[in-house]
């Protein structure tokens, strides 16, 4: 009998598990599968593909549902779950939910006709992950820059989710943060937040910063901008891959580089679990 | 002669008186009209509007450039500016800057051939603007709350230019603040910067705030919400004419209540001279 | 019969309304005198001395107590009521508290039988008032200074209870902050939270404030340092008479200058008559 | 020939590295000793102790001087340096700075004629560290929590000097702050700044808390206390040997510790390093 107040965990990582726990704490039935060796606490049932489709209401799958664009995203589970025609089929008749279904999709016809939703392309979920994202950052910054965070000169190049949060953290930690961005109205914001601002074209005019944080998916720290920096500042690079900084050139001058991927499920994962918990939810009242 | 590096100010209030100085200030030759008994620094030259014209490339008009639709807004002045074919000729030719242009244009059609531009238009006029104008409402529940705004429960209705510095102030001197919108966007973004958040349409469920501050455009605080309060905040509506509070209900209702209006011009007009210059400056560098 | 949970409340400004109420909400019996016009929610009893003497354990005299060391303070009550053998007699056997209660002893030696207490004596009374004194000294910068306090460049003079609390909802809403103090465990500590710091022996040292605040209780800006100053910031001086400015000098310079004094009691009788009550509630327990 | 304003930094850890790079960096001459294999910049000179101490005029040393009571802390240098009349008749006529010095003063009768102070006796000294050890606990809990610290529960016990700064840190990085203390006075404090306040004594009455940070210098969480908390919280313990927790019974209990010691040095040599200069200049200054 199929339960509307049940949820079936599919696969995943960390982020998942917490979800399945939070899902559980605000009292409805849930189930998982693929964490082989994972506890759970005694309300969360683990079964197998078949009884939890047969009982539940909800499906969620991984963020990415999938890596490799044929199997199931599951970390946890020495098995391999093929994305193919029956297992599409199963989720018929079901409220679907997984993170970035572009490629799962592509595996099967059957999807077309499916009730499945992206979390990952929500804007709440994108901002509430700027939070985890930005302390992974200055949890990063803490822990590689050899003085506090407190009282250094932080830069925060771009003023985009992850610029915003992060930039207030910085300051709220007590570092001296100036923000750059290429619209007037983002400078107007930064001065109006207090922080001090540079256009983005500008930044290698001001050179005297201890920590900066690169938040722009673009190229901007090239190998003509770090030859310029003469007071080798830590750089953080959060932008996806293939980054916003030139590497090996900055190895060359003896910049320090980190890039930072991936940071709200490494960092948090509880966090990041119940943010797709609550996207979720969204999706499911509306 | 014509000097590239001079502007005329032709009537307002002190704002506009703001705005010459600091123009003076970095640097340009300044003239003004339209300001009869005002004292000026040394460097700015009182001068009539033909000698105006005859020596300023870039003439800058007053926010709002007319009330009457008819005349120039020149408060600080006993005689009548009449805004006609006349007064559009003198401004051929030249950089002309104005505040809320839509009535001045429809006086002479020979403003289809002047350069003419709206600085309330732009988008980082009004980001700034929003810091006097939550300053303002600041002060006003200061002085009109019998307690400190320091501990004191704080309702901020509306997350937008207004709204987001006014709750970053509130708690930035140890308020309790929550702040209601719309969209689940804009509640994520509440909520990652640590407010409590709530629903706009739910704000009767809690009732417990001190103060309420509103800044959305719309009749928000009707009878029937206000008929629902037994805690008696103090409410300043921040929203234009007619203003978010049906007032005859909340005098029924012994709810004190605020509408503050053109609170940057009238708290700060340094400040907001200088907003108008800092938006005519990014329109002369593009 | 004495009733050990009532409160008799004598006298007193609008603090003492405030407190009276308070008490009241909390369930506790509450009579009043000396508050001949004012009308106060049900549950409190306006009654004549002999009456409240009678009923109640807990006697709240004002703060302060008395301004002319003869009557007692009841700027709400037509009548005199002087302090003399018969007032004191009455509070035998009470527990009495009272503000600035060194002038009241003086008018009887009966007080040394009686069990007096003083809350404006107590530090977190004092600890406590240094928010609304804060509160209204922002509350007057906002309203004097033409400019926002947002991006303004604040000097707290003094890093005392006041100052603390100054620096930190200045700072709170986006000013540029500096603290002087005298002690270097002081500057550490200004230096700790991110402000800028200065000796206050050096103050004159940079002059580029726009606004500044005097907290400590000394002739600090005397006429040599005001004759240094170019850019003719806005003063508010908070200490207590004569204050720390020697104001005829600032007039000369064309400096303006706001005393504030009794801050609390005028700008958030509210809170201030609740922290009276907190710091009674904590004598009792004790 | 002596300089006077040539700095021997004798031994010590990253912190008297970063001292002296910040020495030198301010303009004055500094000899080095017992840093086998560390690379200084070019301004810095190694030498021997004889050489040093022939050239310098101040003379640093480490923190602390020496751990085992018979030689110096020199961590970087193979070879040992013993603390003996010989060693002490080097330093006569010189001003000498150490931190901790206790243990060296025994080590010959010399010491009393020689001028020497304890940077790390100095409350400024005291204070500056309470931002890296605060810093540090922050980066633990970033770490260790699997949730952000944004938006979690923290509790700081006690409010002496690094609990008031982590709980000014926490709260800037949008974590909920509760701060116990014992004084009437400290929790008038923790109220002002806006902190949900609690009495040490009490702290088991309210078992919500994702992380704890004790910085009190005594066994608080003993096993009956922690026997009653249900919500299994972080404990970052910051109080020296042998710590405020009762560790066995944590781990009885399945609450997570940590026992973080040394903090400053640890987490921010560099600031820890500026510290102790910015103390040494205070004490030649005076």
């Amino acid at each position: 009998m199929i339960d509307i107040n049940s949820f079936g965990v599919l696969g995943g990582d960390k982020r998942q598990i917490a979800l399945a726990e939070s899902i559980a704490s605000d009292g409805y039935t849930v189930y998982v599968f693929g964490f082989d060796n994972v506890e759970f606490s005694r309300d969360i049932k683990k079964a197998g593909l078949e009884e939890i489709t047969a009982h539940c209401e909800n499906l969620i799958l991984p963020l990415p549902v999938t890596t490799d664009g044929l199997n199931l995203n599951t970390p946890y589970c020495d098995e391999k779950i093929e994305l193919n025609d029956r297992f599409a089929e199963r989720m018929r008749g079901k409220q679907v939910y997984g993170g970035m279904i572009a490629k799962l999709i592509q595996t099967s016809e059957v999807w077309d006709s499916v009730d499945i939703y992206d979390y990952y392309n929500r804007e709440e979920f994108t901002i509430h992950n700027a939070v985890p994202a930005a302390e992974g950052a200055i949890e990063i910054a803490m822990r590689e820059y050899p003085g506090t965070v407190n009282g250094s000169k932080c830069l925060v190049v771009g003023y985009g989710r992850i610029g915003k949060v992060l930039a207030w953290m910085l300051r709220g930690i007590g570092a001296s943060v100036t923000v750059s961005a290429r619209k007037h109205s983002d400078i107007a914001w930064i001065e109006s937040y207090g922080y001090h601002s540079i256009f983005t074209d500008n930044i290698c005019d001001k050179d005297q910063y201890d920590v900066i944080f690169n938040t722009v998916p673009a190229r901007i720290f090239n190998r003509r901008l770090l030859s310029k920096m003469h007071s080798k500042p830590l750089i953080i690079d959060l932008a996806s891959q293939p980054g916003g900084v030139d590497y090996e050139s900055a190895e060359d001058f003896g910049i320090k580089t980190v890039h930072a991927l991936s940071l709200p499920g490494k960092v948090a994962p509880k966090t990041a679990g119940e943010i797709i918990k609550t996207t979720i939810y969204n999706i499911m009242e509306e």
